[in-house]
């Protein structure tokens, strides 16, 4: 391993995809007992006797990589850091047991940051009834790194995968779409201007400062769709589900891939917040863009069987969570397609983030 | 937090035990199905019917922390990644179930280094009956990360915890100590002359190679002692254990403090390996510093009620791993203490490792 440099062209991973293509190959067939190995939100474990599959899910936040200290409090950090990862388990309908929180800490990380951090993971354990059961620290030489892992409950019949979506399938999601990538735009071009970490952040002149503040507030504590989720796998509602972590044109291209179908994407019914239009003329991109290609709204993208359609729009409990029909899953050659409002079919190219593609 | 420069003396943790400390003062008490939570090699959980408990352990790894990556291959340090959380599993007595690898990826790492990470966990995880089935991977602005999670299962009666020690306990420890330290001290005396990473390396001048070379597989690829572990959790001899991460004069008192007990450790009594011995003469200190103060040696400490003794010595069935007896369990009040070979009892302080200590 080279201690300085970069090595050859063609010994470099360039997509977070290949390199996990590659792990894949390396690895030997899993035991008995992993019921879904790597390439879905959770594995999933059955345990001899156990009543439910475990799942459990593992992510990494990485400072300059994932997350950038001056855009948020710690405690919000914290809190951002455990509804991530929840909300993977929320993706496959499962329930949380417990929490592992990892923290690689910088020498200018104050013991009040560093309890700020753990308490915003509290608080959101506690508020969906889970808490923090082990881990590790370690000092580190210069970024904050935050590594979670989550383990869940679902009964066997309800795990839902990636993997399940058919040709007719309904596609609905939660929420509204591109609401984090605005506010995160946001931060960002405050970030450039010098001012100190935590200083309270404002609108563009101009931007209403509620619209501002509900799209922030969605960058920095989303909620995990955990209800949402545990509801529609347990109601038999979802063949294929998964959150959007990356952007709805990016992750519906994974949910197309591990289905191996094709889509289609109806521009016009995308779910656009309120807060997302008023903000709209103080954004650098048109809100098509957000709602296509934003990251970090970790709302559930769910395919439901033709036949559950009426069943689950008369029966969706939930009275804040919106839950709109945005296209349908097609048969597998013919792709992942955007309808436009002139009824165009355009193809739908991955527009989200790849932190690990290289120049 | 701050972007630059430390905070302020009194709002910084200056011992890892002080943050553990203080970590779990903040969370809430966890949940009934937790059976063991924060502060033992593994937590501990209870899943509704299964006929085992389920246990987690979590371990980050750390470049110019815990490892330098000129003093092993990538395979290398694969393998020893998970064999350090391996090596928690067998300390509690539970069998491996899946394996979780997060990895943090500098740009100046080739796909070949990566793929042989993978490989050197992979190699270790099939030889002891378990595999890879889930993680992470991020792109890294500067240093290599491995944060690796793995479950184990144990019958509830035979997870063995830190806390078990009672008064009149004997204590013996698997295998050699020391080894690690001083293979490690020869690496890296060699890692200050320039030499690019990988380069084979070799004995001081005069010190036997076979020695050194034992010494420096000591370290690099610790063989985590589960069949161990497992036997002596589920025949009964051990009533609290741990794994010598940081050395005995540092394990020790953890084992001491989790059971609320004090300890007599006979100096002459450490079991010293031929190798330590050849090599002694050409190392910094005298090999009693090794024995008892060197790390990652991940060999077993276990507590054995006396009256299981004789049993255990005439059962142990493992005819290549050394198992001796070092010393005892006192009372409380009697402190954790040294005996030397002049039958005084000197106080023996914690004199291992603390990556988290601050100047």
């Amino acid at each position: 391993m080279e201690r300085d440099g970069l090595p050859k062209e063609e010994n470099r991973f360039h997509r977070e995809e290949d390199l996990l293509r590659r792990v894949q190959s390396l690895l030997h067939p899993p035991e008995p007992h992993v019921v879904t190995g790597i390439g879905d939100d959770c594995a999933v474990l059955a345990l001899p006797g156990a009543v439910d599959h475990l799942l459990v899910s593992t992510d990494l936040l990485l400072e300059h990589i994932h997350f950038e200290v001056t855009h948020q409090t710690p405690r919000q950090l914290g809190y951002k850091a455990l509804a991530v990862n929840l909300s993977d388990l929320a993706a496959m309908g499962a329930e949380p047991l417990a929490v592992f929180v990892s923290l690689c800490l910088p020498r200018r990380c104050a013991a009040s940051d560093i309890e700020a951090l753990y308490a915003g993971m509290e608080e959101l354990a506690l508020s969906v009834g889970t808490s923090i059961v082990g881990g590790d620290t370690s000092a580190s030489a210069d970024s904050l790194m935050l590594s979670l892992t989550v383990l869940g409950l679902a009964p066997p019949a309800a795990v839902v995968r990636r993997s399940g979506a058919r040709e007719g399938d309904r596609l609905f999601v939660t929420g509204t779409l591109g609401d984090a990538a605005a506010g995160l735009e946001f931060l960002q071009r405050q970030g450039m201007e010098p001012r100190a970490a935590g200083q309270p952040s404002s609108p563009p002149p101009g931007c209403p400062a509620d619209a501002f503040d509900n799209l922030v507030a969605r960058f920095r504590l989303p909620r995990p769709r955990l209800p949402e989720g545990r509801w529609l796998a347990r109601g038999g509602f979802a063949s294929a589900m998964l959150d959007l972590s990356d952007g709805i044109s990016t992750d519906l291209h994974r949910l197309c891939e591990a289905s191996r179908v094709g889509a289609r994407l109806v521009l016009h019914d995308l779910p656009r917040s309120a807060a997302l239009g008023a903000a709209a003329a103080f954004l650098h991109h048109g809100t098509e863009h957000y709602t296509l290609h934003g990251g970090e709204d970790y709302e559930l993208l769910v395919a439901v069987p033709a036949g559950r359609r009426e069943t689950l729009l008369a029966q969706w409990p939930f009275r804040d969570t919106l839950l709109t029909e945005i296209g349908w899953v097609a048969p597998p050659p013919q792709g992942v397609k955007l309808v436009t409002p002139a009824e165009r079919e355009e193809v739908l190219p991955p527009g989200g983030f790849d932190h690990f593609a290289t120049g």
